[in-house]
């Protein structure tokens, strides 16, 4: 097929509705951050599993490359076109139906395009839980939250994407349906296709349906801040958390000083129930028992915290609305910082226990290369993972400081990331941002391995060209 | 390098008294269910990472193949050599250091050849939990477990080994070394090469070291017998238990009356504390607050199942000792079967919500084929994990209905598995054994999938040849 043919082929499989080349394509074409603007040969929203195997298959016998894209939510410029304008746009968004649920496998099956918040809401009305949990989730879709393997602020007890989806279906590079649906807890029959599909970013395949894990709702979620004078004991407060609580703690994030005080300063109609101090932690636990059992846990944790030492405030929240004006504050950070202006972002991972010694020896060597820089340091603790931001001097013009110093200060961060056993993405994935990155830090051997697989799984190329990695 | 070469190459490499040519191998050579006897070239038993790259690469060097082997206990056949006499055992036990631990990470790093039960003893050495349990971890190594994704009795809460580990070193097909080692809960950089490589049973590359989850220490664990008149009545009191006790729900296994009544005959020393029913429960809870809080929490769901007419009876053990003694039942199983004779095992995985129908139908179907058949059910209920094995009519000559019946019985439960969405192989894995079924009864887009990374990531076909998958 030519690629002149290719758009009436299109028409002819989804629709000409579905089938957009001309008006402001900009929710397709520019990510939210506006920070990358393609300009694809057209936009294609297949309305079927079956129709995504077709443009796939159209699209291949075309010569012609895919970028699939759920609620174009990322943050790494994974599911934008490039400016070629001779790459389709495949967007889910009309694949949103919940498929069933299954309470007594505490499983659901949906299509890919479904709302995350859809999904929770569905998992709701069934009286059960399903716990991804994340700042984009009235518009990212389940698809892309698997093909990114999102994370989000439930991921201490229940893990990330990966590890809430059984199974999925995928199309594949060729337009072959892999029906890999599942409601199976165990099962060891071959190589584990899921995982590899899940994380792959759209360049291995394209996630059409998913199985998940539910779970049961907990009877009481109680949230509390507390007050800790140095990123060490945050660390200390997590240990005593997880020994006391086990699973019932669901959150644990910090929130350092000056974070908060961007959002004192651009929200200040926000309370803050406790005076400012080094790091603020915000715990979750829910409990499967009783709201009294959950907050008696709670208040014997933070008199034990108090009594050691360890934190030197604390609030638990009295009432659902204080519980959600506490979560409020630590949402509210990314909009702090970004009226505050631009900065440059850091989601990198460390073991737990690397944490206080990365913190201590990256904000002295930021301060000696940038003197008076600050950093917009906050995170789930409770997963390794900090957005470490850092933003140019009080007064200084954000922008010509991000052109000056980007670069070394990515090289200042990662390497002391790297030197620690580190990740340089936690749950945002690589993109087009990271991708160089990714090339030059990631070893040799792996990906080696990831070249092999990506020509194995898409030899001619055309799965989201370019991102994660090239075809070896 | 000739064939003949390569033994004295390989002594240079990992010293003489390590490479095994002579004397009784049968450890190495012969499975422990004495189902898979073979004839290697020779056993080799490297004792660092670096000497399983060289054998990797001297042995590809040779055009020769290799089995990669940990403690030998599989029940598949997927770590026996081919009786060619043309295959080197890899034998990994030497490799059995306890790298690292690090507490305030909850993690911990281990050479591949660790015995499961040196690896949840390191852990609770430092005062933590190593979860994954089954019944081969006095023999079998951890390296092992996470090439065929063990199970075992801990998965309701904790997950397969797949779930417990976080990353790996890996010796390629080509004989280089991947360190993938990582104490991270969150590392979105590329494919998740870690759990392609677990669960792929040594046919995509060698695993020398992983990093594992630990787990705080529980305060209390506490064992329970229940009696349920139906396998529906399991299923509805599974569910009641995961809602009222959330995580803390560790353990909830079924025993059929049958196999029960096997280990009555064939132990009867061994104490039942309830009486015959058609099902038994065991379940059991890690609490992470205090033994009277776990007991408490116990007795107010076994009442109200008592209320609901979920079960008719219940036993809670009032010491670690007769708590030991009910965990105790429910592993002679496996043993008295043995006693009772030769009998054709399926470990098979479905939806929990499927189960009920998938035991009537079955059990229905197989009396009606093969009269008086005796069926030994029992297994992870929580997991939707039953080991369904089928036993000849009292007094018949099991050798002779094995020979006879083995594949029909087979069809009969694989089908009525996979026509609910299950699994032929829950927790097992494939090894030689199911190779054929799986191929039979795999997608073909799967398969294809499979056999492509196969080819990918080992083009000459020679780690663990013939096993899972061939190469595409």
């Amino acid at each position: 097929m030519t690629r002149d043919a290719l758009i009436p082929a299109l028409r002819a499989l989804v629709g000409d509705a579905n089938v957009l080349t001309d008006g402001d394509l900009g929710a397709y074409t520019r990510d939210w951050r506006k920070r990358w603007t393609g300009v694809p040969l057209a936009v294609v929203r297949p309305g079927s599993t079956a129709e995504v195997a077709a443009v796939v298959k159209a699209a291949a016998a075309a010569g012609v490359s895919l970028v699939p894209q759920g609620g174009h939510t990322g943050l790494v410029g994974g599911g934008t076109p490039d400016a070629s304008g001779t790459q389709l746009v495949l967007n889910l968004g009309r694949m949103n139906r919940v498929r069933g649920i299954d309470p007594a496998n505490l499983t659901m099956t949906v299509d890919a395009g479904c709302i995350l918040q859809a999904v929770q809401a569905a998992a709701a009305d069934a009286g059960l839980l399903f716990p991804l949990s994340l700042a984009a989730e009235g518009s990212c879709t389940i698809g892309g939250n698997l093909a990114t393997n999102a994370g989000g602020t439930q991921v201490l007890r229940y893990g990330n994407a990966r590890e809430l989806c059984l199974g999925l279906e995928v199309v594949t590079a060729a337009g072959e349906v892999w029906d890999g649906l599942s409601g199976l807890r165990k099962d060891n029959t071959g190589y584990d296709l899921r995982d590899l599909f899940i994380g792959s970013e759209g360049t291995l395949g394209v996630i059409t349906g998913a199985t998940l894990k539910l779970y049961p709702q907990p009877v009481a979620r109680m949230t509390a801040l507390a007050a800790c004078a140095s990123i060490d004991d945050t660390v200390r407060l997590l240990q005593a958390a997880q020994a006391r609580c086990g699973a019932t703690l669901t959150g644990f994030e910090v929130m350092g000083d000056f974070a908060l005080s961007l959002v004192r300063k651009h929200f200040p109609q926000l309370p803050q129930p406790l005076p400012p101090s080094p790091w603020t932690v915000l715990l979750e636990l829910s409990d499967a028992e009783s709201e009294a059992h959950g907050r008696a846990q709670f208040e014997a944790l933070l008199e034990q915290a108090l009594e050691d030492g360890l934190i030197a405030d604390a609030a638990v929240a009295e009432s659902v609305a204080q519980s959600k004006a506490m979560w409020h504050l630590r949402e509210s950070i990314p909009l702090a910082q970004s009226e505050e202006g631009l900065n440059i972002k850091h989601d990198i991972a460390l073991p737990v226990s690397a944490i206080p010694d990365f913190v201590a020896h990256t904000d002295a060597a930021l301060q000696a290369a940038f003197p008076g820089v600050r950093l917009v340091n906050f995170g789930h603790l409770g997963d390794g993972n900090l957005h470490y931001n850092v933003q140019c001097p009080e007064g200084g013009a954000a922008a010509a400081f991000l052109r000056e110093h980007e670069d070394a200060v990515n090289a200042l961060v990662y390497d002391a990331v790297c030197a620690r056993g580190g990740s340089i993405s936690a749950e945002h994935g690589i993109g087009e941002l990271k991708r160089e990155e990714l090339a030059a830090r990631k070893s040799p051997v792996a990906l080696g391995l990831m070249r092999a697989i990506k020509a194995a799984l898409d030899p001619q190329g055309r799965m989201n060209p370019g991102r994660v990695v090239a075809a070896g």
